[in-house]
Protein backbone atom coordinates (compact mmCIF):
# COMPACT_ATOMS: atom_id res chain seq x y z
CA UNK A 1 0.00 0.00 0.00
CA UNK A 2 1.56 3.01 -1.30
CA UNK A 3 0.32 6.87 -0.78
CA UNK A 4 1.88 9.31 -2.47
CA UNK A 5 0.66 13.07 -1.31
CA UNK A 6 0.22 16.04 -3.52
CA UNK A 7 2.61 18.32 -2.17
CA UNK A 8 5.23 20.67 -4.06
CA UNK A 9 8.49 18.87 -5.07
CA UNK A 10 6.99 15.32 -5.15
CA UNK A 11 8.67 13.44 -8.32
CA UNK A 12 5.72 11.32 -9.53
CA UNK A 13 7.65 10.09 -12.47
CA UNK A 14 9.85 8.79 -9.67
CA UNK A 15 7.15 7.05 -7.87
CA UNK A 16 5.82 5.96 -11.03
CA UNK A 17 9.12 4.81 -12.72
CA UNK A 18 9.25 3.03 -9.30
CA UNK A 19 5.58 1.53 -8.97
CA UNK A 20 5.94 -0.27 -12.56
CA UNK A 21 9.59 -1.72 -11.95
CA UNK A 22 7.80 -2.94 -8.93
CA UNK A 23 4.73 -4.10 -10.27
CA UNK A 24 6.26 -6.08 -13.18
CA UNK A 25 8.55 -8.03 -11.07
CA UNK A 26 5.35 -9.12 -9.28
CA UNK A 27 4.80 -7.15 -6.26
CA UNK A 28 0.78 -6.87 -5.35
CA UNK A 29 0.26 -2.78 -5.11
CA UNK A 30 -2.47 0.03 -4.52
CA UNK A 31 -1.28 3.40 -4.98
CA UNK A 32 -3.27 6.43 -2.99
CA UNK A 33 -2.28 9.79 -4.18
CA UNK A 34 -3.15 13.86 -3.17
CA UNK A 35 -3.51 16.19 -5.03
CA UNK A 36 -3.37 19.27 -2.29
CA UNK A 37 -0.78 21.45 -4.00
CA UNK A 38 -2.39 21.59 -7.51
CA UNK A 39 -6.33 21.51 -6.12
CA UNK A 40 -5.29 25.14 -4.08
CA UNK A 41 -3.86 26.68 -7.49
CA UNK A 42 -6.84 25.94 -9.88
CA UNK A 43 -8.83 27.04 -6.90
CA UNK A 44 -7.08 30.36 -6.79
CA UNK A 45 -7.03 30.30 -10.95
CA UNK A 46 -11.14 29.79 -11.19
CA UNK A 47 -11.71 32.74 -8.51
CA UNK A 48 -12.68 30.40 -5.70
CA UNK A 49 -9.19 29.99 -3.48
CA UNK A 50 -8.41 27.63 -0.48
CA UNK A 51 -9.90 27.76 2.63
CA UNK A 52 -7.77 25.73 5.39
CA UNK A 53 -9.39 25.87 8.88
CA UNK A 54 -7.70 24.57 12.16
CA UNK A 55 -9.54 22.45 14.90
CA UNK A 56 -9.42 23.20 18.20
CA UNK A 57 -6.90 19.80 18.62
CA UNK A 58 -4.71 21.38 16.24
CA UNK A 59 -5.55 19.67 12.91
CA UNK A 60 -5.54 21.57 9.35
CA UNK A 61 -8.01 20.58 6.82
CA UNK A 62 -9.82 22.34 4.15
CA UNK A 63 -13.28 23.36 4.59
CA UNK A 64 -14.75 21.74 1.54
CA UNK A 65 -17.96 23.80 0.29
CA UNK A 66 -19.96 22.41 -2.48
CA UNK A 67 -17.84 24.63 -5.52
CA UNK A 68 -14.63 23.75 -3.70
CA UNK A 69 -15.62 20.08 -4.02
CA UNK A 70 -16.08 19.99 -7.56
CA UNK A 71 -12.85 21.77 -7.59
CA UNK A 72 -11.47 18.86 -5.83
CA UNK A 73 -12.57 16.18 -7.94
CA UNK A 74 -11.51 17.83 -10.87
CA UNK A 75 -7.95 17.87 -9.83
CA UNK A 76 -7.64 15.44 -7.85
CA UNK A 77 -10.19 12.32 -9.96
CA UNK A 78 -9.38 14.01 -13.33
CA UNK A 79 -5.97 15.51 -13.58
CA UNK A 80 -4.09 13.88 -11.16
CA UNK A 81 -5.86 10.38 -11.40
CA UNK A 82 -5.49 10.46 -15.11
CA UNK A 83 -1.87 11.50 -15.28
CA UNK A 84 -0.89 8.82 -12.40
CA UNK A 85 -2.54 6.30 -14.44
CA UNK A 86 -1.59 7.62 -18.04
CA UNK A 87 2.62 7.85 -16.68
CA UNK A 88 1.77 3.97 -14.97
CA UNK A 89 0.16 2.43 -18.65
CA UNK A 90 2.82 3.97 -20.73
CA UNK A 91 5.50 2.02 -18.56
CA UNK A 92 3.50 -1.10 -19.42
CA UNK A 93 1.60 -1.04 -15.98
CA UNK A 94 -2.49 -1.55 -16.44
CA UNK A 95 -3.61 0.70 -14.20
CA UNK A 96 -7.26 1.85 -13.21
CA UNK A 97 -7.89 4.72 -11.30
CA UNK A 98 -11.14 5.50 -8.97
CA UNK A 99 -12.15 7.76 -6.79
CA UNK A 100 -13.33 6.86 -2.90
CA UNK A 101 -16.86 7.35 -4.74
CA UNK A 102 -16.94 4.34 -7.32
CA UNK A 103 -17.72 1.61 -5.96
CA UNK A 104 -18.39 3.53 -2.30
CA UNK A 105 -14.42 2.22 -1.99
CA UNK A 106 -13.92 4.77 0.48
CA UNK A 107 -17.21 5.38 2.96
CA UNK A 108 -17.38 7.31 5.52
CA UNK A 109 -19.76 9.94 7.45
CA UNK A 110 -20.99 13.06 6.11
CA UNK A 111 -19.62 15.88 8.89
CA UNK A 112 -22.17 19.09 7.50
CA UNK A 113 -20.31 21.29 9.91
CA UNK A 114 -16.58 22.03 11.55
CA UNK A 115 -15.21 23.41 14.33
CA UNK A 116 -12.60 26.07 13.59
CA UNK A 117 -10.15 28.49 15.72
CA UNK A 118 -10.40 31.66 14.43
CA UNK A 119 -8.92 34.49 16.22
CA UNK A 120 -8.52 32.55 19.02
CA UNK A 121 -12.45 31.66 18.68
CA UNK A 122 -13.76 28.55 18.29
CA UNK A 123 -16.50 28.79 15.19
CA UNK A 124 -18.59 26.73 13.67
CA UNK A 125 -18.54 27.17 9.92
CA UNK A 126 -21.97 24.70 8.34
CA UNK A 127 -21.91 23.62 4.34
CA UNK A 128 -18.59 21.38 4.78
CA UNK A 129 -18.08 18.22 2.98
CA UNK A 130 -15.81 16.22 4.55
CA UNK A 131 -15.59 12.87 6.80
CA UNK A 132 -13.42 9.78 7.95
CA UNK A 133 -13.30 6.27 6.05
CA UNK A 134 -15.07 4.02 8.07
CA UNK A 135 -15.50 1.44 5.44
CA UNK A 136 -13.39 0.41 2.67
CA UNK A 137 -14.83 -1.96 -0.34
CA UNK A 138 -11.75 -4.79 -0.43
CA UNK A 139 -13.58 -7.03 -2.57
CA UNK A 140 -13.70 -4.32 -5.76
CA UNK A 141 -10.07 -3.75 -5.25
CA UNK A 142 -9.53 -7.80 -4.61
CA UNK A 143 -11.04 -8.04 -7.75
CA UNK A 144 -9.04 -5.97 -9.55
CA UNK A 145 -5.85 -6.77 -8.18
CA UNK A 146 -6.54 -10.38 -9.37
CA UNK A 147 -7.53 -9.75 -12.53
CA UNK A 148 -4.17 -7.85 -13.19
CA UNK A 149 -5.23 -4.56 -12.76
CA UNK A 150 -2.84 -1.99 -10.01
CA UNK A 151 -5.90 0.45 -8.30
CA UNK A 152 -4.63 3.95 -8.09
CA UNK A 153 -6.93 5.39 -5.71
CA UNK A 154 -8.36 9.14 -4.60
CA UNK A 155 -10.46 11.04 -2.14
CA UNK A 156 -13.35 12.23 -2.40
CA UNK A 157 -15.24 9.70 -0.35
CA UNK A 158 -18.90 8.49 -0.71
CA UNK A 159 -21.06 9.13 2.44
CA UNK A 160 -23.33 6.69 3.69
CA UNK A 161 -26.04 8.26 1.79
CA UNK A 162 -24.04 8.72 -1.41
CA UNK A 163 -23.21 11.99 -1.01
CA UNK A 164 -19.30 12.99 -2.16
CA UNK A 165 -17.22 14.12 0.96
CA UNK A 166 -13.56 15.29 1.22
CA UNK A 167 -10.99 12.78 3.53
CA UNK A 168 -7.69 13.02 4.26
CA UNK A 169 -5.79 10.48 2.11
CA UNK A 170 -3.26 9.24 4.43
CA UNK A 171 -5.79 7.84 7.00
CA UNK A 172 -7.46 6.42 4.00
CA UNK A 173 -5.30 4.58 2.90
CA UNK A 174 -4.69 3.49 6.32
CA UNK A 175 -8.27 2.45 6.11
CA UNK A 176 -6.92 0.26 3.19
CA UNK A 177 -4.11 -1.27 4.33
CA UNK A 178 -5.75 -2.67 7.63
CA UNK A 179 -8.56 -3.87 5.14
CA UNK A 180 -6.38 -5.53 2.64
CA UNK A 181 -3.78 -6.71 5.43
CA UNK A 182 -0.84 -5.10 3.86
CA UNK A 183 2.55 -5.94 4.42
CA UNK A 184 3.49 -2.68 4.51
CA UNK A 185 2.24 0.84 4.58
CA UNK A 186 4.26 3.50 2.80
CA UNK A 187 3.36 7.43 3.45
CA UNK A 188 5.43 9.06 1.00
CA UNK A 189 5.75 12.93 0.83
CA UNK A 190 7.71 16.11 0.50
CA UNK A 191 9.97 15.26 3.57
CA UNK A 192 12.37 13.43 4.65
CA UNK A 193 10.05 11.26 7.26
CA UNK A 194 8.84 12.49 11.01
CA UNK A 195 11.77 15.07 12.26
CA UNK A 196 12.03 15.60 15.58
CA UNK A 197 12.82 19.43 15.07
CA UNK A 198 10.82 20.32 11.98
CA UNK A 199 12.34 21.52 8.96
CA UNK A 200 15.67 20.12 10.41
CA UNK A 201 16.01 17.12 7.71
CA UNK A 202 19.28 16.19 10.04
CA UNK A 203 16.64 15.90 12.97
CA UNK A 204 15.29 12.52 11.34
CA UNK A 205 13.09 9.98 13.51
CA UNK A 206 14.23 6.76 12.03
CA UNK A 207 12.26 4.63 14.37
CA UNK A 208 8.89 4.42 16.26
CA UNK A 209 7.95 1.83 18.39
CA UNK A 210 4.15 0.42 17.09
CA UNK A 211 2.80 0.52 20.16
CA UNK A 212 4.41 4.42 21.37
CA UNK A 213 3.10 5.95 17.55
CA UNK A 214 0.83 8.08 19.28
CA UNK A 215 3.34 9.94 21.84
CA UNK A 216 5.25 10.89 18.36
CA UNK A 217 2.33 13.08 17.81
CA UNK A 218 4.24 16.02 19.51
CA UNK A 219 6.53 15.80 16.94
CA UNK A 220 4.78 16.42 13.40
CA UNK A 221 3.68 19.60 11.99
CA UNK A 222 0.56 20.57 10.31
CA UNK A 223 0.01 17.55 7.61
CA UNK A 224 2.45 15.32 9.25
CA UNK A 225 -0.43 14.57 12.02
CA UNK A 226 -2.42 12.69 10.06
CA UNK A 227 0.29 10.77 8.62
CA UNK A 228 1.38 10.06 12.44
CA UNK A 229 -2.37 9.40 13.20
CA UNK A 230 -3.16 6.97 9.91
CA UNK A 231 0.16 5.34 10.88
CA UNK A 232 -1.16 4.64 14.48
CA UNK A 233 -4.42 3.63 13.24
CA UNK A 234 -2.58 0.93 10.76
CA UNK A 235 -0.46 -0.45 12.70
CA UNK A 236 -3.26 -0.99 15.29
CA UNK A 237 -5.39 -2.64 12.43
CA UNK A 238 -2.51 -5.01 11.78
CA UNK A 239 -0.19 -3.42 9.49
CA UNK A 240 3.17 -4.39 10.10
CA UNK A 241 5.42 -1.91 8.76
CA UNK A 242 4.08 1.90 7.85
CA UNK A 243 7.62 3.95 6.58
CA UNK A 244 6.92 7.67 6.29
CA UNK A 245 9.36 8.42 3.13
CA UNK A 246 10.65 10.98 0.65
CA UNK A 247 8.52 11.28 -2.51
CA UNK A 248 11.37 13.88 -3.74
CA UNK A 249 14.21 10.87 -4.66
CA UNK A 250 14.73 8.44 -7.12
CA UNK A 251 13.40 5.22 -6.44
CA UNK A 252 11.16 6.64 -3.66
CA UNK A 253 9.24 3.48 -3.02
CA UNK A 254 11.84 0.93 -3.07
CA UNK A 255 13.62 3.34 -0.76
CA UNK A 256 11.03 3.16 1.86
CA UNK A 257 10.70 -0.69 1.69
CA UNK A 258 14.36 -0.61 2.11
CA UNK A 259 13.75 1.42 5.03
CA UNK A 260 14.23 4.93 4.29
CA UNK A 261 12.58 7.15 6.18
CA UNK A 262 10.56 6.69 9.35
CA UNK A 263 9.84 3.06 9.85
CA UNK A 264 7.44 2.30 12.67
CA UNK A 265 7.32 -1.27 13.40
CA UNK B 1 -25.46 1.04 -23.99
CA UNK B 2 -25.98 4.64 -23.01
CA UNK B 3 -24.43 8.07 -24.15
CA UNK B 4 -25.03 11.16 -22.89
CA UNK B 5 -23.71 13.97 -24.35
CA UNK B 6 -21.86 17.18 -22.68
CA UNK B 7 -24.10 19.87 -24.40
CA UNK B 8 -26.22 22.75 -23.05
CA UNK B 9 -29.43 21.55 -21.73
CA UNK B 10 -29.01 18.10 -20.87
CA UNK B 11 -30.88 17.27 -17.66
CA UNK B 12 -28.12 14.96 -15.72
CA UNK B 13 -30.13 14.19 -12.93
CA UNK B 14 -33.32 13.36 -15.28
CA UNK B 15 -30.63 10.82 -16.90
CA UNK B 16 -29.42 9.49 -13.14
CA UNK B 17 -33.06 8.82 -12.24
CA UNK B 18 -34.43 6.82 -14.72
CA UNK B 19 -30.89 4.74 -15.59
CA UNK B 20 -31.11 4.50 -11.28
CA UNK B 21 -35.16 2.91 -11.94
CA UNK B 22 -34.15 0.89 -14.94
CA UNK B 23 -30.74 -0.62 -13.27
CA UNK B 24 -32.42 -1.34 -9.95
CA UNK B 25 -35.89 -2.88 -11.91
CA UNK B 26 -32.48 -5.67 -13.27
CA UNK B 27 -32.18 -4.02 -16.62
CA UNK B 28 -27.83 -4.23 -17.55
CA UNK B 29 -26.94 -1.01 -18.41
CA UNK B 30 -23.13 0.83 -19.15
CA UNK B 31 -22.94 4.40 -19.50
CA UNK B 32 -20.80 6.90 -21.39
CA UNK B 33 -20.46 10.46 -21.24
CA UNK B 34 -18.88 13.80 -22.71
CA UNK B 35 -18.63 16.88 -21.13
CA UNK B 36 -17.96 19.44 -24.08
CA UNK B 37 -19.81 22.45 -23.00
CA UNK B 38 -18.18 22.52 -19.06
CA UNK B 39 -14.71 22.04 -20.94
CA UNK B 40 -15.48 24.73 -22.72
CA UNK B 41 -16.44 26.81 -19.74
CA UNK B 42 -13.17 26.09 -17.58
CA UNK B 43 -10.79 26.31 -20.51
CA UNK B 44 -11.88 29.80 -20.74
CA UNK B 45 -11.85 30.80 -17.05
CA UNK B 46 -8.42 28.62 -17.07
CA UNK B 47 -6.45 31.26 -19.78
CA UNK B 48 -6.91 28.31 -22.52
CA UNK B 49 -9.67 28.95 -24.52
CA UNK B 50 -11.37 25.81 -26.72
CA UNK B 51 -10.27 25.78 -30.09
CA UNK B 52 -12.16 23.99 -32.58
CA UNK B 53 -11.27 22.63 -36.10
CA UNK B 54 -13.46 21.75 -38.90
CA UNK B 55 -11.82 18.92 -41.14
CA UNK B 56 -11.84 19.05 -44.82
CA UNK B 57 -14.36 16.26 -44.94
CA UNK B 58 -16.59 18.83 -42.18
CA UNK B 59 -16.42 16.86 -39.48
CA UNK B 60 -16.09 19.40 -36.37
CA UNK B 61 -13.24 18.70 -33.42
CA UNK B 62 -11.72 19.96 -30.72
CA UNK B 63 -8.24 20.57 -31.15
CA UNK B 64 -6.25 19.04 -27.90
CA UNK B 65 -2.64 20.35 -26.87
CA UNK B 66 -1.42 19.05 -23.71
CA UNK B 67 -2.49 21.89 -22.00
CA UNK B 68 -6.47 21.06 -23.72
CA UNK B 69 -6.01 17.24 -22.89
CA UNK B 70 -5.67 18.33 -18.76
CA UNK B 71 -8.71 20.56 -19.30
CA UNK B 72 -10.18 18.04 -20.47
CA UNK B 73 -9.61 15.53 -17.62
CA UNK B 74 -10.33 17.58 -15.33
CA UNK B 75 -14.11 18.06 -16.25
CA UNK B 76 -14.61 15.03 -17.76
CA UNK B 77 -12.97 12.68 -15.84
CA UNK B 78 -13.39 14.76 -12.49
CA UNK B 79 -16.42 17.04 -12.45
CA UNK B 80 -18.48 15.26 -14.90
CA UNK B 81 -17.75 11.96 -13.79
CA UNK B 82 -17.44 11.90 -10.19
CA UNK B 83 -20.64 14.03 -10.69
CA UNK B 84 -22.36 11.34 -12.30
CA UNK B 85 -21.27 8.67 -10.10
CA UNK B 86 -22.63 10.70 -7.08
CA UNK B 87 -25.94 11.11 -8.70
CA UNK B 88 -26.48 7.59 -9.05
CA UNK B 89 -25.18 6.56 -5.74
CA UNK B 90 -27.47 8.42 -4.24
CA UNK B 91 -30.02 6.86 -5.62
CA UNK B 92 -28.71 3.19 -4.21
CA UNK B 93 -26.50 2.55 -7.71
CA UNK B 94 -23.18 0.93 -7.37
CA UNK B 95 -21.94 3.00 -10.32
CA UNK B 96 -17.92 2.84 -10.92
CA UNK B 97 -16.60 5.99 -13.16
CA UNK B 98 -13.55 5.48 -15.33
CA UNK B 99 -12.03 6.90 -18.40
CA UNK B 100 -10.63 4.81 -21.32
CA UNK B 101 -7.29 5.28 -20.00
CA UNK B 102 -8.15 2.79 -17.17
CA UNK B 103 -7.68 -0.79 -17.74
CA UNK B 104 -7.26 0.76 -21.08
CA UNK B 105 -11.17 0.73 -21.82
CA UNK B 106 -10.97 2.09 -25.00
CA UNK B 107 -7.49 2.06 -27.38
CA UNK B 108 -6.68 3.88 -30.59
CA UNK B 109 -4.07 5.15 -32.18
CA UNK B 110 -2.30 8.40 -31.10
CA UNK B 111 -3.04 11.13 -33.96
CA UNK B 112 -0.12 13.64 -33.14
CA UNK B 113 -1.46 15.75 -36.95
CA UNK B 114 -4.79 17.03 -38.19
CA UNK B 115 -5.86 18.61 -41.27
CA UNK B 116 -8.22 21.61 -40.55
CA UNK B 117 -9.74 24.16 -42.83
CA UNK B 118 -8.96 27.85 -41.97
CA UNK B 119 -10.30 30.51 -44.54
CA UNK B 120 -10.88 27.99 -46.94
CA UNK B 121 -6.98 26.52 -46.93
CA UNK B 122 -6.55 22.91 -45.54
CA UNK B 123 -3.35 23.29 -42.88
CA UNK B 124 -1.90 20.50 -40.69
CA UNK B 125 -1.44 21.31 -37.14
CA UNK B 126 1.17 19.47 -35.11
CA UNK B 127 0.38 18.50 -31.33
CA UNK B 128 -2.70 17.04 -31.27
CA UNK B 129 -4.05 14.44 -28.66
CA UNK B 130 -6.39 12.52 -30.77
CA UNK B 131 -7.15 9.23 -31.72
CA UNK B 132 -10.57 6.53 -32.58
CA UNK B 133 -11.41 3.94 -30.70
CA UNK B 134 -10.03 1.34 -32.12
CA UNK B 135 -9.90 -1.34 -29.35
CA UNK B 136 -12.49 -2.21 -26.44
CA UNK B 137 -11.84 -4.01 -23.14
CA UNK B 138 -14.91 -6.14 -22.50
CA UNK B 139 -13.69 -8.51 -20.23
CA UNK B 140 -13.06 -5.15 -17.43
CA UNK B 141 -16.71 -4.37 -18.36
CA UNK B 142 -18.25 -7.51 -18.12
CA UNK B 143 -15.96 -7.90 -14.27
CA UNK B 144 -17.83 -4.84 -12.96
CA UNK B 145 -21.17 -5.76 -14.62
CA UNK B 146 -21.30 -9.18 -13.39
CA UNK B 147 -20.50 -8.01 -9.91
CA UNK B 148 -22.96 -5.53 -9.47
CA UNK B 149 -21.33 -2.24 -10.84
CA UNK B 150 -22.81 0.12 -13.03
CA UNK B 151 -19.66 1.27 -15.44
CA UNK B 152 -19.76 4.91 -15.95
CA UNK B 153 -17.19 5.75 -18.81
CA UNK B 154 -15.72 8.79 -20.26
CA UNK B 155 -12.93 9.95 -22.71
CA UNK B 156 -10.00 10.64 -22.93
CA UNK B 157 -8.92 6.77 -24.48
CA UNK B 158 -5.42 5.71 -24.53
CA UNK B 159 -3.41 5.57 -27.35
CA UNK B 160 -1.00 1.81 -28.15
CA UNK B 161 1.61 3.48 -26.33
CA UNK B 162 -0.43 4.38 -23.21
CA UNK B 163 -0.67 8.33 -24.24
CA UNK B 164 -4.10 9.98 -23.63
CA UNK B 165 -6.09 10.91 -26.45
CA UNK B 166 -8.99 12.83 -26.86
CA UNK B 167 -11.88 10.37 -28.73
CA UNK B 168 -15.16 11.07 -29.69
CA UNK B 169 -17.66 9.70 -26.97
CA UNK B 170 -20.28 8.94 -29.37
CA UNK B 171 -17.95 6.38 -31.77
CA UNK B 172 -16.75 4.78 -28.39
CA UNK B 173 -20.06 4.40 -27.30
CA UNK B 174 -20.21 2.29 -30.38
CA UNK B 175 -17.36 0.58 -30.33
CA UNK B 176 -18.54 -0.89 -27.09
CA UNK B 177 -21.78 -1.50 -27.96
CA UNK B 178 -20.15 -3.41 -30.59
CA UNK B 179 -17.77 -5.14 -27.91
CA UNK B 180 -20.57 -5.82 -25.20
CA UNK B 181 -23.15 -7.17 -27.96
CA UNK B 182 -25.44 -4.68 -27.05
CA UNK B 183 -29.30 -5.26 -27.19
CA UNK B 184 -29.13 -1.28 -28.26
CA UNK B 185 -27.43 2.04 -28.06
CA UNK B 186 -28.77 5.31 -26.95
CA UNK B 187 -27.24 8.38 -28.39
CA UNK B 188 -28.78 11.03 -25.84
CA UNK B 189 -27.98 15.02 -26.54
CA UNK B 190 -29.71 17.54 -26.52
CA UNK B 191 -31.93 17.63 -29.85
CA UNK B 192 -35.06 15.39 -29.98
CA UNK B 193 -33.20 13.84 -33.15
CA UNK B 194 -31.97 13.86 -36.78
CA UNK B 195 -34.15 16.57 -38.10
CA UNK B 196 -34.27 16.94 -41.60
CA UNK B 197 -34.58 20.53 -41.58
CA UNK B 198 -32.19 21.77 -38.67
CA UNK B 199 -32.89 23.41 -36.47
CA UNK B 200 -36.45 22.84 -36.76
CA UNK B 201 -37.66 20.41 -34.11
CA UNK B 202 -41.04 19.19 -36.03
CA UNK B 203 -38.78 17.48 -39.26
CA UNK B 204 -37.71 14.85 -36.76
CA UNK B 205 -36.70 12.09 -38.92
CA UNK B 206 -38.19 8.82 -37.19
CA UNK B 207 -36.27 6.06 -38.61
CA UNK B 208 -33.35 4.92 -40.34
CA UNK B 209 -33.06 2.02 -42.17
CA UNK B 210 -30.02 0.49 -41.25
CA UNK B 211 -28.72 -0.47 -44.69
CA UNK B 212 -28.52 2.89 -45.35
CA UNK B 213 -27.40 4.86 -42.32
CA UNK B 214 -24.62 6.92 -43.93
CA UNK B 215 -26.74 8.10 -47.03
CA UNK B 216 -28.86 10.48 -44.03
CA UNK B 217 -25.36 12.20 -43.20
CA UNK B 218 -26.51 15.18 -45.37
CA UNK B 219 -28.63 15.80 -42.53
CA UNK B 220 -26.24 16.04 -39.58
CA UNK B 221 -24.83 19.34 -38.64
CA UNK B 222 -21.56 19.75 -36.71
CA UNK B 223 -21.48 17.04 -33.73
CA UNK B 224 -24.69 14.85 -34.86
CA UNK B 225 -22.27 13.98 -38.36
CA UNK B 226 -20.24 11.93 -35.28
CA UNK B 227 -23.64 10.53 -34.08
CA UNK B 228 -24.98 9.13 -37.61
CA UNK B 229 -21.40 7.94 -38.57
CA UNK B 230 -21.37 5.70 -34.65
CA UNK B 231 -24.83 4.58 -35.56
CA UNK B 232 -23.80 3.65 -38.57
CA UNK B 233 -20.57 1.43 -37.08
CA UNK B 234 -22.77 0.26 -34.43
CA UNK B 235 -25.19 -1.48 -36.44
CA UNK B 236 -22.32 -3.02 -38.62
CA UNK B 237 -21.27 -4.32 -35.69
CA UNK B 238 -23.97 -6.14 -34.95
CA UNK B 239 -26.19 -3.70 -33.10
CA UNK B 240 -30.00 -4.25 -33.32
CA UNK B 241 -31.04 -1.01 -32.60
CA UNK B 242 -29.21 2.52 -32.43
CA UNK B 243 -31.69 5.54 -30.94
CA UNK B 244 -30.87 9.40 -30.97
CA UNK B 245 -32.81 10.81 -28.30
CA UNK B 246 -33.53 13.97 -26.08
CA UNK B 247 -31.39 14.37 -22.84
CA UNK B 248 -33.65 17.45 -21.93
CA UNK B 249 -36.77 15.51 -20.71
CA UNK B 250 -37.94 13.65 -17.85
CA UNK B 251 -37.55 9.84 -18.22
CA UNK B 252 -34.83 10.47 -21.63
CA UNK B 253 -33.74 6.67 -21.27
CA UNK B 254 -36.90 4.56 -21.28
CA UNK B 255 -38.34 7.56 -23.95
CA UNK B 256 -35.49 6.56 -26.40
CA UNK B 257 -35.77 3.10 -25.50
CA UNK B 258 -39.76 3.16 -26.42
CA UNK B 259 -38.42 4.52 -29.94
CA UNK B 260 -38.50 8.03 -29.04
CA UNK B 261 -36.54 10.20 -31.20
CA UNK B 262 -34.82 8.54 -34.67
CA UNK B 263 -34.64 4.92 -34.46
CA UNK B 264 -31.86 3.12 -36.37
CA UNK B 265 -32.98 -0.60 -36.91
Amino acid sequence: MVKVGGSLGIDYDAVCNDIADLWLEGKKLVLVHGGSAETNRIAELLGHPPKFVTSPSGYTSRFTDRETLEIFEMVYCGKQNKGIVERLQRRGVNAVGLSGLDGRIFEGKHKDSVRAVENGKVKVLRGDHTGTVEKVNGALLHLLLENGYLPVLTPPASSFEGVAINVDGDRAAAALATELKAEALLLLSNVPGLLKNFPDESSLIKHIPANDVESYLEFAQDRMKKKVLGAAEAVQGGCQRVIFGDARLEKPVSKALAGMGTVVS
